[in-house]
Parts: structure tokens; sequence; C-alpha cells
């Protein structure tokens, strides 16, 4: 069914364990350029570093942002069944409509970036199973949903956007990231979408009764990604890794994108070395996550939306850093005094 | 010599004592349209009163960013002579022509965001006079400056970005909101370009020269532009003031923009309701100067060139928040269930 080289979770890991680096030559070649621009030295702050980060993955000095590409991966969750979203499971399908129709938020962004944006709705009427009876999808399952991801990335485009929808999927990215890295329920969960206190503590009960049915997902994150993630978060890390084949830097959206995303990085680390993280979302678990990751967002704006919104705003923060060091003029150039 | 409705301080005073306000009702429909469209309650987080205040601003609750304008403001400040920069006053110059040839970093920003810029380089070849011995400017010279920044808005223009270049002008800028908001002359000087230890001292005492020079600029903000201000400074209060009487919203750039705007707002308290902080710059006055004026910035990513490049960059966040309250669907349009 796919063009995906892996075929078991096996050949997924395989793959993850020879993973591409940047360009040294390109990234050199970068800070060499980026000393010579027409700016106090360190003046554009963290654009310096991320325009120089983002020319080494494209292996070109020069390198701008002219086709970034979004992609929204929907699914559905067997454990919303139990009550953990404010809204109900048909919503997925409705926003799934609405980001073909192009009413969504993330269709705003992507247009005002000149972002292509396309939307795999994964099996809706499928559901995974409710994790806290068993694991989520069997092996043939989360195979089929990496690879969706994995061929849904553009090998044309120059910056990559993996967004998610699901109603339930806090909950899933929670049951994750505790699955990963520890910790307690409680700090791995938020309100989502809007639960209240009762729904909020029912999600990190949820989340526990998730841990407690999959003992192998602590063991290992890709069981973990099997046992308690959902096919719009196995398609997330499945594009992501397809975007590291293909030397595409990725810019992380919020807590559900970054803990399909932190699947990777616990399973090889360095596998997200060619993603930034793009902002830092108000689901209290975010900034956990990123710190687990090492990440330092990009915007700090209190969006708590997915479908890759706050990624896609972020797409501005690294063209804006490779537009600048692309297009300056040097010292030399434009014949300006360097102190 | 110019178009602007003032001819001396005091017609300016006037003027910014009968600003005009936001579209209230623009402003509420902005507010009801914002409730209903397709995403949880406070989900795009500040996206969302961004939108609302820029659509009540422009008079249009589905109001977009289309015609953006960044102006940049050159001029030569006197004080350069007492060794404050890093970088020799021709510079200033320099600088202008690269702006002009479109090799700085905020020409590459303007046009990644889709703005027109314009460079008004105002008698470089005529410094302030140095500030730690009177005066700056006579109030002939604070007043052309000022017009020349009233004249420069383009009244179709729809967000204005008002950055500056001026060797020395960090100094000029600490001056300035030393005689604002009082603190220590420590507090707001930092290392600018680039200065060492030694520098970042003789700029303290040069803060602290000026205003004992100049005692009369701690009683009236437009008598502390006048005294301590330089042209570019002015330049940049007036293309504020006079977005505001267009009902065209501002993104503030750094530390020396928002001290230049901050004349306006201590002259006429509610003056800057019509900007937005676009960043906090790495200069260290930053900081305390937005706290001063209660503005959050949007964005901190440790910039600190001026040229209005924070701001342009903000221009994209400013972009994007209308973008999602002008072209998302609401829960009815789009057939989704509102929880």
């Amino acid at each position: 069914m796919s063009d995906a080289p892996f075929t078991s979770l096996a050949g997924f890991r395989t793959l993850l364990k020879s993973l591409n680096g940047p360009d040294g030559a390109a990234r050199a070649a970068a800070e060499a350029r980026n000393g010579q621009l027409t700016k106090p030295p360190g003046a554009l702050g963290r654009l310096e570093d991320l325009g120089i980060w983002y020319a080494g993955w494209r292996g070109d000095a020069r390198a701008q942002v002219t086709s970034p590409q979004v992609i929204v991966f929907a699914a559905n969750h067997g454990v919303a069944a139990r009550g953990v979203s404010a809204f109900p499971a048909e919503v997925t399908a409705q926003m799934v409509a609405n980001f073909r129709a192009g009413g969504a938020a993330v269709n705003q962004l992507a247009r005002t970036f000149g972002a292509r944006m396309d939307v795999h709705s994964i099996e809706l009427e499928r559901p995974t199973a409710d994790f806290t009876t068993g694991p989520a999808m069997t092996e043939a399952e989360v195979v089929a949903a990496l690879a969706i991801g994995w061929n849904a990335v553009d090998p044309a485009s120059d910056l990559l956007v993996a967004g998610e929808m699901g109603i339930g999927n806090t909950t899933s990215a929670a049951a994750l990231a505790h699955a990963l890295f520890g910790a307690a329920p409680t700090d791995w969960v938020g309100r989502g979408t809007g639960v209240d206190d009762a729904g909020l503590a029912l999600k990190a009960r949820v989340v526990g009764e998730g841990l407690a049915a999959n003992p192998g997902a602590a063991h290992d994150p890709l069981e973990a990604l099997r046992c308690l993630g959902g096919r719009e978060l196995a398609a997330v890390a499945g594009a992501i890794a397809r975007a590291r084949q293909l030397s595409i830097p990725v810019v992380l959206d919020g807590f559900i994108c970054t803990s399909a995303a932190a699947v990777l990085e616990r399973a090889a680390p360095g596998a997200l070395d060619h993603a930034v993280a793009g902002h830092v979302s108000a689901e209290p678990g975010h900034p956990r996550l990123l710190a687990a990751l090492d990440k330092t967002p990009l915007l700090s704006l209190g969006m708590r939306l997915g479908e890759g919104s706050g990624a896609a705003l972020a797409v501005a923060v690294v063209q804006a850093a490779a537009a600048c060091l692309s297009g300056m003029a040097t010292f030399a150039e434009a014949g300006v005094s360097d102190g």
C-alpha cells in the first residue's frame, strides 16, 4: 500500500538508526557568510543560528524557504469514548471537511506564508482501540499510519509542518509522553480543547490506566507509539522521519505533534536534529516535553489549537532567518565599515 | 516644508491631546466573530486579541493586512563624538545606501512579508548637537523632524513599522528613557552595536551628563525629545502619531523606536493604544521600557539590530492574526459541532 522503505516497526527502527546529517560544508559557508553581513555580530539574535541551521540541512549557504508544506493528519481515537474531550468525536470528520474547504486556522496561516497545504484523513470510521484496555493499534496499523506520513511529504518542499486533528488526541499524546519520559500522568495532561477540572482528573486517570494496560510501552518508544498513540500521531512521526531523509527541515507544532516527534528522538537520539520547535503551546505538558527534547521554541503566543497552526506561524520566522542570511549584503559588498 | 498640521511643539502637543480612538462597533463585531470561529475558545492565544485589536483600529471586523509599510529614518548624533558606539558615524550614511540598495536585514524582512519599504535620510551631514553640552535640537529642528515622520506615512498602508538608523542612537534613546521614566542611567544603557565594558560605563556617564545639561527634559516629554533625542527618533514619533490619525496600527520595534514612541505616551496617555510591541530586544533597557508602557512583546528572539527589523518580523504575526479572524469559517458555516 505504500512506497515507504519499511513494512514493520523493526524496519522503521533500522531506518532511524542510519539517518543522514546536515551538510557540513554548507553549514560552515553559512556561518562564514553570517559573520560578514551588514549588521553587528549577533544582532539578529536567534535568526542567525536558525538561518545557519536551515542552510546546513538544505546544503546551501544561501537557501531560502520558497516551498513550505503543511500537512494535517486526522484520525479518531478509541479513548475518546472515555469522555476525555470537550468535543464529540464527529468533530474530527467535520474539521477535515473544514480543512478541505479552507476554513480552519491552519488554512489561513498556510496561505499567509505561502505554504502548500495537504490533508490526510486516516480511516476516521475506524478509531484506534481504547488504549486503557490494550494496544491502540496492531503493528500493521501503526506501520500503515507511519507510511501514510512518510509518503505525504512532497520531496520538492523545503520546510515541513506536520499538524494533526483527532478528538481525544491530547490524552493519547499525554500517555505517549508519560511512556517516553516518565514523570506523573498529571504532569502531562492539560485541558486540551477545554475540559473542566473533572475532565482533567479523568484524563490523568486514563493516562495512568493506559500505561498500566500497556507495560511494554515504557521500554520501547515505537511500541509506545503503537500502544498509546493514534494514526495521526504515527503519520506525523513518519512524515518527520521522511523529511529527514529528504533533508527537509521541520517546524514542530504543539504538544501532540511534539509527542509524536519525541518517539523518533527516543528511538534514535539525534533524529530530531533537523527539527526546530515552532512554538510553545499553552497545553502544560508542552514546555516539559520541549525541555526534555532540549528544544527552545521560536514563539510563545499562548496558542493551543494544534492543526499545525503554531508551527505554520513559525514558518514565517524560518523564512525570515533564511531571507536575511541569503539576501543581505556583506560589509564589503555594501561598502559599510565593519566597526 | 511640510503638510503636517503643526509648526511648533505646542501645536504637536495639542494634536496629541485630541487623538482618535478605535472603532467600537468594528471591535465588537470582531469579538463576536472570533467567538464563532472553528476553534475552541481562546485556542489561538494571543492571536485572538491581536486580531480584534487590529480590526478595531481598522474599523473592519474582517480587516486583513495587505499593505504594510516599513519606514527607516536615519540621522546622525553629536553625542557619537563622545565615542559611545562601536561603529564610526559614517556608517549611518553607508547603511542608508545599503537600505536603498536592498542589502540590509530590514529589506529582506520587508520583502518576505510583502511590506513596502521607504528610507528617509535626515540631514546626515548635520548631526544633532552633543546633548551633554545642551539641547540636541532647536525647536525648529525637532518640529521639522517630527514633520518628516508625519509626512512619510502612506495613508493607503494598513500597518506601520517605523525603524531607525543612527550611530550613537542607543545612547540618545537611553537618555530619553531616563528623562521619561527616571531610574538610573545604568538601567537604560546597553552594548548597542557592541561596546565593551568601558564603553558601557561611558554611555551611562554620558546619559547622566545629558540630563544634567538639560534639566527641563525631566519635566516635559516633548522637551526631552528635543533635548536628548535625535532627528530619526523625532521622525519615528511623528510617524507613529500620524498613523494614529490615519487609523493605521503600528508595530513597535526595539529600544530606540520604543523610546521615541514613549514620548507620545508620556505626553498624552493612550497615545500608543494603536501600537503593539513587535518584539523585545536584547538591549537591556528595552524590557524595562516595555514594562513601563505596559506592552507585552509578540516576539522574543534576542534581536538587537534596530532598523525596524524586529517589528518587520512581527508584521507576520499581525498578518496571521488578521488572516485567522478574517478568513476562518464559523461553526455554522463549516457545519462543525461547537462542543
